[in-house]
């Protein structure tokens, strides 16, 4: 298994990004992925009540097509909080598409992120679909990862290689920032091409751990987004014997595993303003679900956060943000350990010894720099 | 009723504030409030399932004292996280003040508030007992409000006079700030003080229903302390007809809700770095707690308090934190008003469509001064 701090599409897929005129500044805003045949797809979207469109016209989709052929996204606008307009108006960005492609609406997924309660310019994006259609190659996916951006620093692209049988096997990830705190800026979005050849069962069942073990495990602000999307595309190009249990699902689940969670650590380096990268480990749990519980309170204190970026290495408040969680645990068993708060990387390990559960939760500090860029944003 | 911002002790109490060392600066950091006659107590501490020190000594004291003499209270240390020992230094402190005041050790009642997991200096404290009892007056509850302040940048008093039937009835409340976020500062102390003779039920049901709309619906950053603690004593010293149920019950429910409302507002007013007061109020909803879940959520987001800082009216912040929170409402229901944001006071109104219940609260806004002062507090 190995793999790449690049982008390469599997086989048969092709991608596309260029700038439409949502961005005033002329950066890219909307990007294509592309399969060149039908391929099986799951999506994981946020828990937020409120949904963006997108979300709303992806599920519909969903129930209808058998098979899925592109994914389009637009950065700059979130399509959320729009009412029937905007689910109208994801439906037309897919209806574009699918009359291009000559594929059915329905196998069309679109995804938006930017900001919330303004209506799609959807006439910007009609028009440059010919163009993003035309446009489409192999390696387009660095077009389409700089398309997503909204207020990433960078694009964030990791690409993982492994053998089923004697077939490679190619998962590719792109990813845009999370958590960011970027002014109603609504925020993760996570797009992975695969030409492995799986069943919709295992795909779904690879997607759900690895998403809960990643991106479930990475806090900047503890904000929820309305717009929060994975989508992963397996189109069987490689010819690999079906994915389905056993050892090949092992195999394609530690790749896809490997995939995430690196898109999910390169979102939280890039997180606005962000000064630390900062690891917390919780170990002695009752439960995972206790680890976790004890980790957030911890990664969503300010009062910690802000401790890192400080360099002020006092317990006191990790001890009080166990405290404050729903966790288990015996005060007279807590531990608390720290790397040195001076390095760019901090690791945080709290020991609850109820039992015998972990968790690792990726996060930032927070600083003077984040509130300045997300105040003065209009 | 009438209302003083400025503390007056009721009948036959007395108090008294000094510096005895914790705080090198010569501040004062040790309080004595002390009733002549034996009072009633009813206490409500945080939730915090770590919890320091002179809590547990409390608790233990109420369940084996019949009514109480006193209540001594240090900043500069918060004598939390401190094992078998800190219990130890928290019953001494009681006794040394106990053998003065000639009355029973679990007659006197304890707090601290200040840094977390650092010993209490108990022979300064010990040292500066017998001046801190001479001292006692009418007059020191003024320098008992000052050596309660950690971060605090003013003293948070208030008096309530009404009559019952024709007995003038004193409440006198001081408190320092909760939520302020100071490093490892830990954090809301209140002390009320009533003359009103009052069954012990009543006083509980009254402190309860206070307690629960005014320093329950506060907050500055979420984060929950591990030395929260408001108590009142009643010493009866009015001689007013006893206040169980009816209307005598309501008017001191009334006064005692104004004084907790005063000080929980002063807490937040005075919140480290802040430049806002804001006051969120949700309408519409299922239940209170549905209505407090959403109103909390607002509250607590980094991203929604950033922006009222920079005055940036998004109102895409307040709807991703309502539908982040579980809160039951419909998209389409859903409705938000802002005041002007180019004020001191902010309020933002929140509609969910789904009942009649609401609930109001209070909040500071997050701003770079915040993380300055933590970041840098040694």
């Amino acid at each position: 298994m190995r793999i790449y701090k690049k982008a390469f599409l599997p086989a048969r897929f092709a991608a596309n990004g260029l700038n439409c005129g949502i961005k005033k500044t002329g950066e890219f805003d909307l990007a294509l992925i592309y399969s060149e045949t039908m391929a099986r797809v799951c999506c994981c979207i946020t828990a937020n009540k409120i949904k963006a469109a997108p979300l709303q016209v992806n599920m519909l989709h969903m129930k209808r097509a058998r098979g899925f052929r592109a994914i389009v996204a637009n950065s700059g606008n979130a399509n959320c909080f729009t009412g029937r307009q905007g689910i109208t108006d994801a439906g037309s960005t897919a209806l574009s598409l699918a009359e291009i492609l000559k594929v059915k609406k329905e196998e069309v997924l679109v995804a938006s992120t930017g900001i919330i309660g303004r209506r799609l310019p959807l006439g910007k994006i009609q028009k440059a679909v010919p163009k993003l259609v035309k446009g489409l190659s192999v390696k387009g996916i660095d077009n389409a990862s700089r398309a997503i951006m909204t207020t990433d620093t960078v694009p964030k692209k990791v690409t993982v290689r492994f053998n089923i049988g004697d077939r490679p096997v190619t998962i590719c990830g792109i990813a845009k920032g999370a958590g960011m705190i970027a002014p109603n800026m609504a925020t993760m979005l996570t797009f992975i091409t695969t030409d492995a050849f799986i069943s919709q069962g295992a795909l779904d069942k690879a997607l759900g751990i690895s998403v809960e073990e990643s991106f479930n495990c990475i806090t900047v602000d503890g904000c929820m987004s309305t717009n929060d999307t994975v989508i992963i595309m397996a189109n069987g190009a490689s010819g690999n014997t079906l994915i389905d249990k056993g050892k090949n699902f092992d195999i394609f689940l530690k790749a896809l595993k490997l995939v995430c969670l690196e898109l999910a650590k390169m979102i939280v380096r890039d997180a606005e303003g962000s000064t630390k990268f900062i690891e917390i480990k919780v170990i002695g749990a009752r439960s995972r679900d206790d680890a976790k519980k004890a980790a957030l309170a911890i990664a969503n204190s300010s009062l910690f956060k802000t401790a890192v970026f400080g360099e002020n290495p006092n317990f006191g408040r990790v001890v009080a943000a166990v405290g404050a969680s729903d966790a288990e645990f015996e005060e007279r068993r807590l531990k608390v350990k720290m790397s040195s708060l001076n390095r760019k990387d901090v690791k945080i390990q709290v020991s609850l010894g109820s039992g015998v559960s972990s968790v690792t939760i990726y996060t930032s500090d927070l600083t003077p720099e984040y509130i300045k860029i997300n105040a003065e944003y209009n």
